[in-house]
């Protein structure tokens, strides 16, 4: 029996994890290890790996150690039969679309960190801190799809930390341009991923279709919603994405141009004071902080800042003006964390304290 | 006896060196090995190497061996006595500005990589495919000065490749909105340079002064001479400079806005059409291609194109529309090579086919 | 208050730290934020910081954030005069001799890092596991010098993890020859230490002093000692020491001969059982088990298994015949935290709990 | 037509390659660009890519550019219709076997690099500089198979190098104990290879099976043949065997006891002095010395060593008495030019040399 971050007593909720031997997938298992609200019963990953312990059937690539019960979890098929309610998916993109369309028609809640149907119109692509009314797209999804079940999808990696920290600004004064690139982890590719030929000594400055998903999903995720309908601002974008050799942590570099003229200082002022329904409301995963602004001339960098709030914050530094458009400054986030399987927990957790997953 | 570009035979032109241990400092000592028009036969450095053979001040870091003739000269103060005329300088910033007036006042013609003296608006800033015509600054500057030497300097090291591949655009198609992320190598900060602690498993977002300099030296390379007058062109720009764990190339994100409406073949076919002074007059660094662009969707890369056309190439990429500006693409350079002391051997070799040198 | 292992209650003590500003000095700091018995109250760094507080005289290095208490100290001159009894020392060679050699004359207790007194026949040398009845030199010491003072020293770092894997060997089966190569971390030659464009893409096979470190002391470590005279056993021993792109932790391979003819079970049993007087004081420092051993056939690794027991244990695997010797294995520690300054504070704890620092 | 090493006229030879995709594969189309005896007219490789132009099948990892003419070449299958007589082979180990089985009983002379048929008693595994008899061994092998064809084989590269180092001393001052351990490079596993996660940061203390092939092919190589057999010498080795975070170059900590009492400074000069058939015969791919001893206290380094003799050379440094056995040194060299692709073209330039190709 556990308190929920408002203070009621409950039962913890059975989780199962779609992709579990994955990057992201052991990260979703290492991020539960102690969760208050979420215990998970349940792991499946492809053919290869099923009916083995997962301690067998998983290369585990994360420093710190395979949490005990979890390790002697059996791998299952990633079929319903026998899942919990609640499932965390990451699988590969191959076959993301269909099995999580299979697990919602079987009335499972999914909880996803693929792409493939985060820009579906009526499957909600929600930050906590950014847009949690998209939520309400659960409706929408349910009655056009006859499902009991849900789909609901957490952005893209480099997404994540761009969305967070555009969103303060654009409710306070008003996007009207966006660049940014992307300096990217290789973790972000996955294991093996990306080969140590490639990257040593090297920048390949092209991650396949990223570009395009960082556009379009930041675009959606300041998107109104008007009765069930996702209306889109009009604003511009542009990223240009490249992998470095960095183990973890997406740095971005952001030019923004504004509706309204703030200073420097109102800029910082909004992020450092921006607070959302995750603290609010004192989600288990939320930072307490989801913008952290750093005010040293070179911060923030991987090394020293990935971990800030546990990983789960984006953290911005160098503010300042941009001679082209308004503004520019660089954010940073924990990719595997904030960016993926802390993204999807964190949603599951909002999807809580709002009665979805009674 | 050498023929020029031209035909003409000649005798070799003794150089001298300034700052011949430091990184830059051995690029021109290799790359004038076996240099057509000239040769080395004096060098200077600090005072802790002075009076010292070459090979014994020198911590040598290229992968190439040390040129065995180069190995046994001696090293001299930073004083012009005893020097030649033609003077490649590549002094520490802290020394540099000093040190080369004494030198110009004194006769000598300083061919110059450091910063101190690229923004004097008596000092020419050349790059020679894009600007070849401000060495007429030179009279301006003897005239004001009442020198008999000279400084001549060339931009510092991400700018050359940004500036490369703009000149062309904005000659045809008018510039008016530049954006520019770098990502550079660790060998840009020479010897011993970036500390293995601060750059292993990181970016560093930030490099002193760098933005500044990309920004004030493109603008004034692509400025019009009237009358021994800079007249900057009216074009806005900003750069945002990153270290990252590569050893030579600099990476460059771009994006701009053009004043007429080329299509994106448009863009490629000024590109590899360039021609410009050096490759006119067959200057012996000069590349046959001054620019080369790559059709792959992943290139160009450090790893692979770095020694395009023996390193004194920019080799530019993925060029795409821009959703907020016109067009987005990829630029990458040599940084020792064409970014220092490739850059600094050319503007002689252009300087000498104008006879500034005779 | 506090309590110690035994159970004592007592107030903390009091503690300097010599070369604070440097990556040894850095882990002091982090190490003893909250150390039962220690407690910093005193810096001391190079002229160059003097007068400054903690967190503008040094160049954090660490991932983990500065202890905020000790980020607002000054930094004092390393002179004895207002330091507290117990001081923790890890300065430049250049100068660590002779800086505590005067706070030994002027009544202090250095617990040392630093290799200048570490082979002199009266200063201990001493690995709490290893050979913690050396800490009897101190009356020699004292006699021998006059001092109220003492100086105490801890081995190299990449003797530390070679000497514990090896002194249980020696106490049950009896050492004949030792080969070692290690392959050791960037960290350790400290900040800024080695230059990034030194070790990218490349090994080098050569760490001025430590092959020579390496064998001499982990001879006097592994002696007897009689009447206040050190007695080295009669073995040999051999090391190649080599520097690789890791950021902490130092891989070394072992080869011995013993003098009697355990199995390789014996062997493991041997390491796993070890128990020495750290862990039966329950020295606040000490490591649970002071050697792991692990039997997958790719471990240990720096990546998975550097903190294991918080950094303080030494890691073997691989144990397995050697066709020429006897046995051969791997050993791994941390080099900054079991290989300095956690061997610093553990030693100081070692003392304490035999009164030397009543 | 072209001359050979002795002067006779002769036509190019066609080759076959087989695993023309893979990293060996490349190395040999590369080496073989401008080859004075051999020219590649035919490829083989995967099911994947039979049917495909070289270009599109293969994944180019090499930083030189893929040469034009053999880009443009068909890949077939693994099939012995339609290829030349002398095929070098390359193929993954898992099918390596039995199809070099079936070319060379298809009449073919197959020169491999894979490790299936290497420990063969009727399979020459040959160093032209250590054992260029043991060619001898194709009559026994074509005896007792009934084959026209025949199949030989280089070691594994960690091998060579260390088997190049050993030959002279072995030969001159009889060898009687061998203790390895190399630093290995990530090139050495082929693509996609090492995952960019498994080693950045990190050291990997184990390559399967590398320390067997190390320790078996060592003791084949420096054999003698005596009536077709194979007679191993009377003394012991031992190999550790690590993966590092370096591109291109196998370093190697060797330690060694000798029959006889050298000085430092023989064992210098036999190796310096050195010369054996390929150095003799002038094989086109042979390095005028087969080994280069570096005097400098840090050298070699991958960095700056890997190349030398065209990185055809093992380069030893850092000679000095062992304190165990009776030397110690460095041996460093380029893992897939000499350890690899460049072996296997010099065993075929040596049988060219011995009429085995006509």
């Amino acid at each position: 029996m556990e308190r929920t971050g408002k203070g009621k007593k409950m039962k913890k909720v059975e989780v199962g994890i779609l992709g579990a031997t994955g990057m992201v997938g052991q990260r979703f298992v290492s991020l539960m290890e102690d969760h208050p609200w979420f215990k998970i019963t349940w792991l499946a990953a492809s053919e290869r790996s099923s009916g083995k312990k997962y301690v067998d059937a998983c290369s585990w690539r994360l420093r710190e150690p395979m949490p005990e019960r979890v390790a002697n979890l059996s791998v299952n098929e990633c079929r319903p039969s026998g899942a919990p309610q609640l499932i965390f998916a990451s699988l590969d993109s191959r076959v993301a679309g269909e099995a999580e369309t299979e697990f919602a028609s079987a009335g499972h809640v999914v909880v996803s960190n693929s792409g493939n149907h985060r820009m579906s119109p009526d499957v909600p692509l929600v930050i906590p801190e950014v847009n949690p009314d998209h939520l309400s797209l659960i409706r929408t999804q349910r009655q056009r799809r006859g499902w009991k079940g849900a789909i609901v999808t957490n952005p893209n990696c480099t997404t994540i930390f761009l969305a967070m920290s555009l969103a303060p600004l654009d409710k306070k004064f008003g996007l009207e341009k966006v660049l940014m690139t992307s300096m990217q982890a290789v973790s972000g590719a996955g294991y093996p991923g990306i080969p140590t030929l490639d990257i040593l000594g090297n920048v390949i400055p092209y991650i396949a279709k990223e570009e395009e998903k960082v556009e379009a999903e930041t675009k959606k995720l300041l998107a109104q919603i008007n009765n069930g309908q996702i209306k889109e601002g009009n604003w511009a974008i542009s990223a240009q994405c490249n992998r470095v050799l960095v183990e973890d942590g997406h740095t971005e570099t952001v030019s923004v141009a504004l509706k309204t003229q703030p200073t420097r200082h109102d800029l910082i002022a909004v992020w450092r004071d921006y607070r959302s329904v995750p603290q609010e409301r004192e989600l288990p995963s939320a930072p307490q902080h989801a913008i952290v602004v750093r005010e040293e001339m070179d911060r923030p960098q991987p090394k020293f800042d990935l971990y800030t709030e546990g990983g789960m914050a984006t953290v911005i530094g160098r503010v300042r003006p941009c001679p082209v458009l308004d503004f520019k400054y660089i954010a940073l986030g924990h990719n595997t964390i904030r960016g993926a399987a802390g993204a999807a927990i964190l949603n599951a957790e909002l999807m809580r304290s709002e009665g979805y997953l009674d």
